[in-house]
């Protein structure tokens, strides 16, 4: 039995819904500097079309935070800090050469995996605590971050990678 | 055109190897303590099997560099650092509680993703080259990957959570 002072699912979904809130404003910051570093017209089209759904993503979880009466926090994320270094370093490293649209799109997939795994965390976390609006709010950014992948790895499997081989 | 100094695909999918590499490597120092923090029994024996496939994916990766010419070297992976640093995080603050078993397999399907985006970016890349043994080697690992995140989704939608909430 769970004492009232002992931590239990809610709050471990707060915490969850912070690390992501905080993750996807990272984002945010880090795609127009991909944008700006993409070669292809297609690659750097993609990546302004992802800025507009993620500022949405955002607001989606602002809506969870008035769900649950909390205000709407983020909470440092490790975890997107050091994909988004990464990326760094590959805009760095591969600067001006062939191979980094296929870099940027490469950093773009963690991104997106990332996010992934958080929301269909987040999701089954919403549904067992009956927070059935949270639940409809979380799966669509899900869909979206799912599509974005995919179209990524379409990318990837076309013009990019196929130029820096 | 590619100047011969200029990077290529081939400098970049060495990167990622190692990258990779060194990612598997802190996956196998960090699943024994998963193992030892969960309570259910199932999931204690799930994170000690995937330590055995975890061993198996590094030996995978050794024969990816012997067949590029190249010695089994990592190169320190921030993403890998951060996600397993939220994974520490996680421990600590719901040592104890009926949470913890939620976290973990939380923090455990952030791992599952970021290798899930690495192997599908390294098979296509493969691909790309031309290393038609590697994206066999490539592909075993992601379809194990993909299977430990769906056991996980599992977990988590039955005992683990429903305990926490």
């Amino acid at each position: 039995m769970a004492t009232s002072n002992e931590k239990t699912l809610d709050d471990l979904f707060l915490d969850t819904l912070k690390d992501i809130y905080y993750a996807e404003k990272q984002i945010v910051k880090a795609l127009p500097k991909m944008a700006k570093a993409a070669q292809s017209a297609e690659l750097k089209a993609g990546f302004e079309q992802h800025l507009v759904e993620t500022e949405g993503h955002v607001e989606r979880l602002e809506q969870v935070f008035e769900l649950i009466g909390k205000p709407a926090r983020g909470k440092t994320c490790d975890a997107i800090l050091g994909i988004i270094e990464e990326g760094k370093s590959i805009m760095d490293d591969f600067k001006g050469t062939v191979a980094l649209d296929a870099g940027l799109v490469a950093a773009a997939q963690a991104v997106e995996h990332y996010e992934i795994a958080r929301y269909g965390t987040l999701k089954t976390w919403a549904e067992q605590l009956g927070l059935s609006e949270a639940v409809t709010l979380f799966d669509a950014t899900l869909q979206e971050e799912v599509a974005t992948d995919q179209k990524l790895s379409d990318v990837a499997e076309t013009a990019v990678n196929a130029k820096a081989a």
